[in-house]
């Protein structure tokens, strides 16, 4: 059995591994991928001449079809496992619902299974893939993931023809081609229009050591300093948790300190309304005395008040790239290892 | 094969078609419950002579196992489908994650599908539940139903040995159980302290006609008003949507009309926090010029300013009713018709 993400576009250094994929098939036959998949698939609408072309162009390319497709010939599950860090939170379910609605429009449900940033849980779950039947599997977790342990196990799976996907975190490296959203520009982004309104110096809230995407958008935040020529005070990051009450002890525990800074920007809008809340507990004012970005785009941040300056997040278009790449994997087709979702600056009241 | 909600308790009006469960069978072969499972899974580690009573009492009181334990053993699926209304909002993100993690307790996955209040989705996923190989439904929505329509469906499914259940919804008089938070009690009671804190005229805001919860929460507030001895005014019931912008529009349009109410009750915190910020906006002071109860007990709710008071909700509960439900169908026992989980009224500083 093939692996059907040995079907990625391959980079330059892989060129000795290509695997041969429809589109080559194709090619040589002189027809639309289309045509080639309706053949392989068996269905009768296409001309004998042109059936037998695609036949042929099979045989000399050695061509075989990836196990994702047969798979969904010979009656494999239609099931999709989703795997989040915790699905109340409202990124992982407004993500939730976008992907479980784009999956449905191909034929595709959704196993959701909530990781609660357990490990063993992920593991566990991979293990099961087998027995689920799975069609496939999207990783939607923050968390940073012992990928050199699993590998084994995600290459086996691939082999057998599960397809999967990460959402929110790279790990194309170790051959999951991945959607994610823009984490370090976007963090840039916003250091930088905090800076530009003459805000520093700039504090910085974030699950950072325990999340690979904490990490990126810190390095947002360092580059934005750099480029100003400003040196990082460590006593303005704060490493936490990333929940609401983490926000406002850190916050709080900062004012208590009478540490200088003029404004916080949040690694997520949870931090940011925590940290606001002890801002306003103390009497201080959003965004005159500090002024708050979060990151998220989540919809109450529009109805807090002050509202929440943040960057949004695009769930629906990350549940459309998800389908896509499921359809042509389907197909036999390249899915991009990589696809970056933008963030828009959603500037409010707080910043 | 017989229906596995034949199995819930029966009304005393039904006791002509009581059926025949494990219980009784333990009862007559003078064992427990799980012993009787543990024949009728064919596990030897029961001793022969009581094996022997156990399947002595089968025969006498002509005891079929259910469908749905048969199910269990004969390969079916391990899924159980959940239908929510709207995975977004944090009501049902939040009931997922708990009915999710309880179903995996006792080796169910979670397949989730998120109707988008839409009905035709709702009769299309039943429809699909054999195809699927599903081995229980739970309907998560607050939308009216149109119950008589789809009763042959439910009944059908049930005959196959799919369990079905209700959560927040009571459909038990459709014949499925239902688990739900108070709603008419918890609205009078939060209606009352808005009486008792000297906070008449009270408004009512909520997603009413097309919501059956609404309408339950709707009764509350009548009747709290009616113990009152207050005649209930149109003009301060407001109808509408039930999410933030919904809220806003509902309060600036009542400012605007200059509609004299001291507070605003809310079927969700959703509507609260959009009402809260429209008062906020205008320069009123809450709780001084309006008092806002919501209702559901969000997370973000603690953390906004003024903190929204509001009933709260217990999804851990409500999980774990499930799976118990679920567990006791399994071992063809009773389960009850209605399960009723309390919301306390969480005070804080919007009332």
């Amino acid at each position: 059995m093939r692996q059907a993400l040995d079907t990625i576009a391959p980079r330059p250094a892989d060129r000795e591994r290509q695997v041969t994929t429809v589109v080559d098939v194709a090619r040589r036959a002189g027809v639309s991928a289309a045509t080639v998949s309706r053949v392989l698939a068996g269905r009768n609408v296409v001309a004998a001449a042109t059936r037998e072309r695609v036949l042929e162009a099979v045989r000399a390319l050695q061509f075989q079809p990836n196990a994702f497709a047969q798979g969904l010939r010979s009656g494999r599950g239609q099931a999709v496992a989703l795997l989040v860090s915790d699905i109340e939170q409202t990124v992982y379910s407004a993500l939730t619902k976008h992907v479980q609605a784009a999956l449905e429009e191909i034929g595709l449900d959704l196993l959701l299974f909530n990781l609660g940033h357990r490990q063993d849980r992920l593991r566990g779950l991979l293990e099961r893939a087998t027995a689920l039947r799975l069609r496939g599997i999207v990783i939607a977790s923050n968390d940073v993931i012992p990928m050199r342990e699993l590998k084994p196990l995600v290459s086996a799976l691939q082999r057998q023809g599960v397809s999967i996907l990460s959402i929110g975190q790279r790990l194309d490296r170790y051959g999951i081609p991945s959607v994610v959203h823009e984490e370090t520009a976007a963090a840039a982004r916003a250091a930088q229009y905090l800076l530009d309104t003459g805000r520093a110096p700039i504090a910085y809230l974030s699950r950072i050591r325990n999340s690979a995407t904490g990490q990126e958008r810190y390095r947002g935040y360092l580059a934005a300093l750099k480029g100003a020529g400003i040196d990082v005070d460590p006593a303005l990051v704060w490493d936490c948790s990333y929940r609401y009450a983490a926000g406002y002890e850190a916050m709080s525990r900062a004012l208590d300190r009478r540490l200088a800074f003029r404004s916080l920007l949040a690694a997520s809008d949870e931090l940011a309304l925590g940290a606001m809340a002890a801002a306003l507990d103390r009497g201080l004012k959003v965004p005159d005395d500090v002024a708050i970005i979060g990151f998220g785009g989540i919809a109450w941040g529009e109805h807090v008040r002050p509202a929440l300056t943040t960057l949004g997040a695009d769930p629906k278009a990350i549940g459309e790239h998800v389908r896509d790449m499921f359809r042509n994997l389907l197909d036999g087709g390249d899915v991009p290892r990589q696809t970056v979702v933008k963030r828009p600056l959603l500037l409010r009241q707080s910043a």
